[in-house]
Parts: structure tokens; C-alpha cells; sequence
């Protein structure tokens, strides 16, 4: 990786007027990358902007700045983009001079690609190349950087941790990274309705086939009562499948009339992306979705029997 | 603290038959240090034990050996206990060789001290003694320095987490502990029971003072409903501190008739030492706890009025 790491350096140290992109419904580790290289290239005298086709998300405020230039970019780097789909149609007409990320497989068809599925978090590699770079870290860069690393680990309890991601960890602390502020924004802290919404969510889940799984709907009705909204939904998927002895939990969102979103998540041997795309629809080993149309209990009986066969046949 | 952790280090390495005493209701981190302690002086042929006063939870199974010598101990060594109360009647008419701890007050009559309160977890203290030692670490002893460093960090997420903490963290995953597993047994997973005994605390949550302090009272009845046990309700105190603008969250225990144990958690401003130390208990700034007796309406109006000196005066 070290050639790829000096590569990326080389590019941004040597070019001016570039547009960092970040990838649809953009997570920590996303904007963590494209901001702390905004700031590292701006307290060098450059051009530079971040992008992302969707808004920013409010609880990363205390990364956004609060100025930027007008101008017109020339070079565009993304952060964090496996695939091209996850930028928006105007975006996925550019030109990509830089490609910086950690995915599996990246479809992004850049000129330089400094890519390395090892990394737990984009964010290790935007740090060791910055460091190449010789920038000087402050305190907007660090948080940045290391709000990434601990987003993209679950704050380091993910199966993508490295010995490296804790001694970059390190050094970003020692660098005045407020780790403590930001685990406590990301994690500690809930809104009234998040708790409402995640007791409601524990007092409706249902138990099946000896408690191997878990379905629970999550009605307009249950939002309303906890007093949430959408981004209060986030992560709550993963409740269903926490109870021990649990290999799936399934949460099945209310969407409309008779219109429902189903988000599975596995611990270890049943493939949620290949369950969910019985179903039409798909994602990751352990985190995949689908939609379904039909009443509860029918949507129920089908997610049961398609349960059944996918563990026990 | 160089000296201490030679001190430390040069003591085990020079005495046999060592009793290792942890604090009662036993955490990961006095488990983890004790055991540590344990392998490490029993896989260089000497004669140790581990004594706790309350039976050791379930949940830290793999950290415990399968089979223990008859011996009879000569020298006492303390691991993260803070106070003599916290031992068991009996082991605390012992005299004390040496005592390891992370609190800030330590009142351990020991005739050698290495007491750190800069060390997020004891197992710090713990991995620098036995690193001075020139100890082999095996994975045991790794897991369980492991598992004390991340229980008594919430996985890294509290005020007390260092660049040391995570340099340690690193070193620990080069030396073969299992991060990722022992991160699912201890956050991710949880009992049906917890999860149960989490939701009656969400919906039993008193907000007061402009919603800037939460109390819940865990009652028996609470308990049996959930299915819970002791070892269940470990980390239920941080539920209370948790809502969006919370500063205190108090979370007091049924402990017999009349009789009850409260644990103190505060965000940023509030010392929970200081204000449990009114009580005639401590801990640390951010985490303390103190036992009190009365009916339940006086404890509340105990705890709402000293509340009001500490936060508004």
C-alpha cells in the first residue's frame, strides 16, 4: 500500500482546485475523509470544496466549516465511493483523478486508485496519506479523521479493526483529536425519542423457531408514539438481532399502506444478502434489505417460511 | 509511575504463593487484571490464586481457568480495589503486600502501592507490570488484559481512554487477543433479560430539573419481571445518563428492604465522586456511587435536593 499512499500524497500536494466527493446517504467515515483533507488543503493556500448528492447530515456539524470558496474545480477525488451509482447522476459524469478507499471491491474508474480493504475505515488511509503530505495536523483535521475510524468501527467493537486502526487512534489523540466529545455525540448520547423508539422496538419483538429469530414492525403508529423521525431510525435494525442466541432479526418498517421495508441482520452463518434477495432485494453478508407489500400478518408468514428454509433446510 | 510498575514488577517476580484479591461485584477489569496476573505467574511455575468475595459472573467464563491449585497463600496483592470495604470480611483482616489499582482515592493499607488514576482501566497497569516482568504473553493473559481495558472504557467511548489506552489496545491485538469476539460478548450481545431489564429502565426513567437529571429506580419486582440477575444489571447505569442534554443520570438499586445502592453517572461538569462523596460513597469523576437506606419518595427527595447544590449552585 505504501506506493499507492505516496501516489495520493503526490496528487493532492502537487494539484489545486479539487472537488472531494462523498458517497449518497453519507456516513461519518465519508465526510471524516473529504473534510479532513478539505482542511489540510486549504490551510495550505488551495482550492478545494467537498460535494455529496445528498444534504449533511446535522449530527455531523461540528465537521462541516463554516465558509467556502467559489470556484471552479478542475480535479475530482472521491472518499469513501465503492461504486459509481453512490454519487449522484451529475457526479457520475466526472472525470476522476483520485479514488481513495477501503471497500472490498471499487468500481471507480479513477487515474490514481489508493484503495485498501484492510483499513477499517477510509479514514486510516486519508491519515497516512496526509501524513505523507507532511500537513500539519489540526484540530478540525483530527476529529475529522478520527470520527471516521470510529463510525466505520462501531467504535472499535467492528470485526475490521486492526492493531493499526488503535495506534492511528493514538496518534490522533495525541494529536487533540476529542475523542471523548465525539464518542459521546456518536454513541453515548440518544434523543428521548430514540430511547422511546428503542423500548418499542424491545416490547415488540417476537421470538421464533426457539428463538433463533426475531421479527419486529416498526408501525407509523410506534414513530409516532416514541416522537421520531426517520434519522431517529437509523441503526435501529441492529435491536432485533442483539438478543443472545439470536442468528436473525429482521425489523420491518411501515412505508405506506400495506408498504413495508424489511432490514435483516445475521450474527454468523445465514447470508442476509442472499435472504433478501429471495425477496428482491439485497446489501451485505450480515446487513441487507428488502421491500414488501401485503398485510402484517401475511408479510409475516412469508418472511417466516423463507426463514425456515434458509436455516434449518 | 515508572517506579511503581517496577516496584510491582519486581515483587511478583520475586514471591510465590500470591493470593490475588478483586473487588467485590466483580468487573472485567479487576477479573481480567487478577487473571492475567494469574496466568502469568502460574505459566512461570508459581503458586497463585484469584479470590473474589461474590461468585464470579458467567459472562466472563472464558476468562476463568480450568482447574486452580490447593495452596496456601503468603502474600496479598489487590487488584483494582479502591477501598478496603470492597473486600469481603475475611479478606480484609489480611495484611497486604501490594495493591494495583486506577482510582483516584485508594485507602489499600499495602505495603508496596502502584495506584495510577491516569489509567483508564487497572489491566494498563497491569500489562506495563507484566511487560516489565519480561512475562511471555499467552492469550489468555492477553484476552483478559483485553477485556479489562475495553469494559472499563465502554469500548473506548469514556473520558479516562488515553493515547496509552489505545497504544496498549494496538499491542494487545499484535500479541493475539481476540478484539472482535470478546467486543460481541461484552457490548454487542445482550440476554433477552437485559434487553428486557433495558426497556423497564427506559420507561421508568424520571426526568427532573428541566430534564438536565434523570433517577430510575430498579426495583426487585423490576428485576424478577426481566428475568435478571445481578450480573444483568452491570452497565444498566449508564442508561440513565444517556437522553440528549442529560447531565446526571442516577440509577438507584433495590439492595433489601429499605435499602438501596445508587450509581452516579454525569456528562461533563458534574464530579460523581464529589457528589456520592456527600453520600458517604465514591468512585470516579464521571461514574461513582454511594449506598443509601429509606423509603423511596425520601431517597428521591434526598438525592433531587443535594442535585440542586451541585448543579445550580
Amino acid at each position: 500500500m505504501f506506493d499507492e499512499i505516496k501516489q495520493a500524497a503526490e496528487f493532492l500536494a502537487t494539484h489545486d482546485r479539487i472537488r472531494l466527493l462523498c458517497h449518497l446517504s453519507p456516513d461519518g467515515d465519508t465526510l471524516g475523509g473529504a473534510f479532513a483533507i478539505f482542511y489540510a488543503l486549504t490551510s495550505i493556500g488551495k482550492q478545494c470544496c467537498v460535494e455529496c448528492g445528498d444534504s449533511l447530515p446535522q449530527k455531523f456539524q461540528y465537521m462541516y466549516p463554516n465558509q467556502v470558496d467559489d470556484f471552479e474545480p478542475e480535479h475530482n477525488v472521491t472518499i469513501d465511493v465503492a461504486d459509481i451509482g453512490l454519487l449522484s447522476d451529475a457526479q457520475q459524469k466526472l472525470k476522476f483523478s483520485l479514488c481513495i478507499d477501503h471497500h472490498e471491491r471499487n468500481n471507480i474508474p479513477a487515474k490514481y486508485k489508493c484503495v485498501d480493504s484492510e483499513a477499517a475505515a477510509v479514514c486510516e488511509l486519508v491519515y497516512l496519506v496526509l501524513k505523507h503530505m507532511g500537513v500539519s495536523f489540526n484540530k478540525k483535521i483530527v476529529d475529522c479523521l478520527y470520527t471516521g475510524i470510529c463510525t466505520d468501527t462501531g467504535c472499535f467493537k467492528f470485526s475490521n479493526v486492526s492493531s493499526k486502526t488503535h495506534e492511528i487512534a493514538a496518534e490522533l489523540m495525541d494529536l487533540g483529536a476529542d475523542a471523548y466529545n465525539i464518542n459521546f455525540k456518536m454513541f453515548t448520547q440518544k434523543s428521548i425519542a430514540r430511547l422511546e423508539l428503542e423500548r418499542l422496538v424491545i416490547e415488540n419483538l417476537e421470538y421464533f423457531y426457539d428463538s433463533k429469530c426475531t421479527i419486529v414492525f416498526v408501525t407509523d403508529d410506534m414513530m409516532k408514539l416514541a416522537g421520531a423521525d426517520e434519522s431517529t431510525f437509523d441503526g435501529i435494525a441492529s435491536i432485533a438481532v442483539c438478543p443472545e442466541g439470536v442468528e436473525v432479526g429482521i425489523t420491518v418498517k411501515e412505508k405506506g399502506l400495506n408498504e413495508y421495508k424489511a432490514s435483516v441482520r445475521t450474527n454468523s452463518f445465514v447470508d442476509a444478502s442472499k435472504f433478501c434477495g429471495y425477496f428482491g432485494g439485497g446489501g451485505h453478508k450480515r446487513a441487507a434489505g428488502f421491500k414488501i407489500c401485503g398485510d402484517r400478518q401475511t408479510i409475516k408468514n412469508e418472511i417466516l417460511d423463507r426463514l425456515k428454509k434458509e436455516m434449518f433446510c
